[in-house]
């Protein structure tokens, strides 16, 4: 099972079309992927105090359906490919099953200075090993 | 020559790590998007009150070099595309002609129920006429 | 008791200082006010297809303690005052029992065109009979 | 002449009642704050390099008319008192002349352990000796 987070629409994310504006799904995503994190033993802080932070590098995002005033929706995230210098992660946001927004997104690594560098091993092992690199089952090939 | 829009960097947009959070991003691009459709004649509350607005469909966006506090943002925005259905938009983010960030986006049409159609006349003619398809000098071919 | 709702502090919503930036609270507090009034029966999508929507004329807020990264934060909520043009909210939020910010808001009521109005019946009928215009029992006289 | 700042609505500030949503006009007039210190001479990037930072202890905001799509709004700003640990701003967002909105703000000192503290010389003398210290004309008694 990937790692699921749960969030509530907010009424000032709505725009006048009375649904969730488009780059507020990047934040939900960023919302779940922190605590993605925090399930792996690896929270931001932690990263942080260690003289390090992620960096998104790419993103591709589809949006499907939308999200609208009293919905709560449950984002999946799970680890798709640890390289490098970079993961990769995929997203998606559903309302009852219902698959809203998908989302590709590349994370490369930084160092206190800001320059991209390789994960230490603690981050590589925190991601290697969860249970957050797992798919949704009806993603899964048999 | 496309669109161009200057933002300057608000510090509420800046995260933890004193560089612009990633999601900002898109809605600098939806702000210069805005702009552009007001340059065509078309600005979104004429779209609205004639019963139509246009929805994101997907968008692919890469992060090069961070925004930071004080930075003024050269936004530049062109048609690279009119479909059926949809039109197509590219679009990159510069601070003294660097390029920090490019996105390309997808954008449909629907009507006052939501529903996807076809753009009307109005704003085909708007967007097929302007100044807005033009790219970049340096991303144009010979 | 008051409506009590539970935020869980985003990563983007910290600034360059690693706290909450102080305008989110305000989001915060109306993501509570929203909440209360779906305990109260009269969710705001409901308000608004009846032709009214609530405005907030005027708030007063007081910044004691920053929240920070990890946090989950309780807002209480509760009715100070129904009037015959306006409402009066007291909100405050807590991490761990201990008062972070607190906020009085002054709420009016709109009609469609926009103007001020008197609430209608239903929306003072739900507002005065629910259990949202109890204080937290630390603010309650004896 | 008190500072003047000019920023146009964004569409994803607007809410379901196509106007900006209450917690938007805080974040104007931080913007206008920091360009405001930035014509006095000591931007926020310097004074958190100097070792402190500022903190909003209290704000007082009333809404009056709002700003709607398309609107570009004039955030006028300046200092109404400097006290040992905070100083007191006045701040109000006028379109086309008419006031929309008003704030009085209360800001403390902090040093890098996130400590209230006196503000520093530089600072106190930036402030005292800018022009961010004059009332808008209509507001200045005779």
């Amino acid at each position: 099972m990937p790692h699921q987070t749960e969030i509530k629409v907010r009424f000032s994310e709505l725009d006048p079309y009375s649904h969730v504006n488009h780059a507020v799904y990047i934040t939900y995503f960023e919302v779940a992927r922190s605590e993605a994190l925090v399930t792996a033993g690896i929270p931001l802080e932690m990263v942080g105090e260690a003289g390090y932070h992620f960096l998104v590098v790419e993103l591709a995002t589809r949006f499907k359906h939308s999200a609208v005033a009293g919905d709560t929706l449950t984002v999946e995230t799970w680890l798709s490919g640890i390289g490098r210098a970079s993961t990769r992660w995929s997203q998606r946001i559903l309302r009852d099953g219902e698959v809203l927004t998908t989302q590709e997104v590349r994370v490369g690594m930084a160092n206190s200075q800001g320059r991209p560098t390789r994960p230490p091993a603690f981050i590589l092992d925190a991601l290697g090993s969860g249970p957050i690199t797992e798919p949704p089952g009806d993603l899964r090939g048999s």
